[in-house]
């Protein structure tokens, strides 16, 4: 039975963005990956069935890009009030959910066998997720930059808190990335 | 020459203790390490020749306690408006400063010789070090759990982005040690 992940890049500051959805250079080291990234990228590439994010993550406008050279074979899911009535190249076989973070999810998981679930985002969604109890473990590719303001993955007052045990740590060049395993 | 390391322990989720102050756990590392922590811990008190922190880090009340069971033989410098009119036990060798962070960083650079400064919290503190440009290193205990609300470490909007190398990654057991240099 595949896990469920939330996987993003963070900055040593909890920052996934910059101000004003400014590129913060979180993922130079999924472009260029260093060796030690490199096997990290293939991994996730191998092991993911499915993804699923927000839609201001999928992209602001109706026809979002930057999904014609997508490496993922992973399904997406795109969790969304109002699908866009078009979609950018690469996109045309992402699903648009309308009802809700469960329902979403077992749509993945019936989608992706014995493989894992990804959450890649926005805060938001990781935050519904996370709160729901439906994630099984994290992976955050730190990376080494104070980014000073922006959106922040973990940024929900109130919320009650979760133990973590870290179940691997590879350092690489420009990013260090780490996996929890969260103790229910 | 000695360096200036602000040197503290967070949470994932960005966190250096948890609301209204309460114990996070973020120094279970510390007080019952395991061996590559106790190598960490051993280092500080080896390499630490002084160490600055603010007001609230020393303490809240006239007579802070936690001192006397202290391994550290650095000077202690305590950034502060009001000293406080007496001390408690560990504490009579503080230096109490009031004319800001340069002062406390030169009169603790003056103490050290050859060894290091750390920069020792709370976060204004060290936010305040770093906009100045005073540091050289950062060390972040990085503990696995989300404590959902707090002080934050990195919570300063309009901060300048700072640009990091990770120069060393411990894996331990209920933290992760990493070691920054400040690209300057």
């Amino acid at each position: 039975m595949g896990k469920v992940i939330l996987d993003m890049a963070m900055s040593l500051d909890g920052f996934i963005s910059g101000l004003n959805n400014a590129d913060a250079g979180l993922y130079d080291w999924y472009f260029a990956p260093a060796p030690p990234s490199a096997r990290v990228k293939e991994e996730l590439i191998k092991t993911l069935g499915a993804i699923i994010m927000g839609r201001r993550t999928y992209g602001t406008g109706d026809e979002a890009n930057g999904f014609e050279d997508d490496p993922y074979t992973a399904a997406r899911f795109i969790l969304t009030h109002h699908p866009p009535e078009k979609v950018g190249k690469g996109a045309e076989s992402f699903t648009f959910v309308t009802d809700g973070i469960e329902s979403a999810l077992r749509q993945a998981k019936a989608a992706v066998g014995e493989r894992d679930v990804a959450i890649g985002g926005g805060a938001n969604t990781a935050q519904q997720y996370l709160k729901a109890g439906l994630v099984d473990e994290i992976q955050i590719h730190l990376v080494p930059r104070l980014v000073g303001d922006g959106i922040r993955l973990f940024d929900h007052p109130g919320s009650e808190p979760i133990t973590l045990e870290t179940t691997r740590v590879i350092e690489s060049v420009g990013v260090t990335h780490l996996k929890y395993r969260i103790v229910k």
